[in-house]
């Protein structure tokens, strides 16, 4: 099985990622903790490139570049995990390219699925968990949390076509897409995203 | 007007690029002499990606890259450059990818086009002299030059795919790509590219 967590940084994917890895181990499953743009050493080098705020690069550059680090992390971390069994738990995956790059520098979703054909192939997510969260809200995390990287701090605008993005991208995938609100306890999300894995594993969503 | 030099590594693409930039500098262009990968700020940290031998990557992930770098390389350096009325010299472009990733990795021409159909865009060559010599001669003239990059040691098999990609790729596009003898002295190569420039500025191919 393999699950993404998306939406804007500060909305706490990494924690509920953690709390259903503990989960999922306890029960005697094998678990993969992944991430984008990296999961890979190429692609940990090319993450480099895209946050280091030192790096000034056309907008179509960036798109291609996730899609770079992502065809190498399908290939070489996720397709294997999945094949020998693992659930595989990744932050962030194509949907954060469509909804970044896409919406949010104006590409065009499109344009931006189009790049990413075939560095994502068949590997698309059996589920999404959308962590949705006020803006304000976020923006105070990721402050909290310190300095920010090259696509932290494209400013508010930016930010707010990402959310925009995201949620539009939810309404076009409600069957793989599950949309949760993170303004919640962290004990309320992770009982909530522990009992639809458990309803996946039982009844997977395409009859896999 | 846009032209490339293309062909294997240690065909003579820079002596010639150089003779045709002092011969048009001489009648008053003003001439951008540029690479791939390569060309702009980021595209230059791509390249060192690329060619540094301690990477390894999937081979997708490698025409990704390719196409990350040109992205910025073609709407940052070269449409600007020929907006002003530069004649715009480039070492390898897009046919580049198509023989190394597409037939030299096998990843397919028409695979590698798709990925780099958004990054050239409309920016297409309007003349491509495609440097072709004997393997052998191509790798002494590499092996003289002293440590090989990632590219240039991926092997015998390897660079003769390349070598008939680029064969079949001027077959496809005649119209552009001049097949040029590169045993030939450097002297009679430049005052062929030199007439057959001279041509293009007075009856461009596609009539502009």
């Amino acid at each position: 099985m393999f699950i993404t967590f998306e939406g804007a940084d500060g909305v706490g994917k990494t924690t509920q990622m953690e709390l259903l890895r503990e989960r999922l181990e306890a029960q005697g499953q094998e678990v993969l903790l992944t991430r984008e743009p990296g999961g890979s050493p190429i692609a940990e080098k090319i993450r480099g490139l895209l946050l280091d705020r030192e790096n000034d690069m056309d907008d179509m550059t960036e798109a291609y570049l996730y899609a770079a680090a992502r065809a190498d992390h399908v290939r070489r971390v996720i397709l294997p995990a999945l094949a020998r069994g693992c659930v595989v738990l990744c932050d962030r995956y194509v949907d954060s390219s469509l909804a970044y790059q896409g919406f949010g520098r104006e590409i065009g979703a499109q344009a931006v699925w189009e790049i990413n054909r075939q560095a994502v192939g068949r590997c698309m997510p059996d589920r999404t968990y959308l962590m949705a969260l006020g803006r304000q809200e976020a923006e105070r995390r990721v402050r909290a949390r310190g300095e920010m990287d090259r696509m932290e701090s494209a400013g508010r605008a930016f930010a707010q076509r990402v959310d925009e993005g995201f949620a539009l991208l939810a309404q076009r995938a409600p069957e793989r897409i599950m949309v949760l609100d993170a303004a919640q306890p962290k004990e309320v999300l992770a009982r909530l995203i522990a009992e639809d894995v458990a309803k996946l594993k039982t009844c997977p969503p395409d009859g896999r």
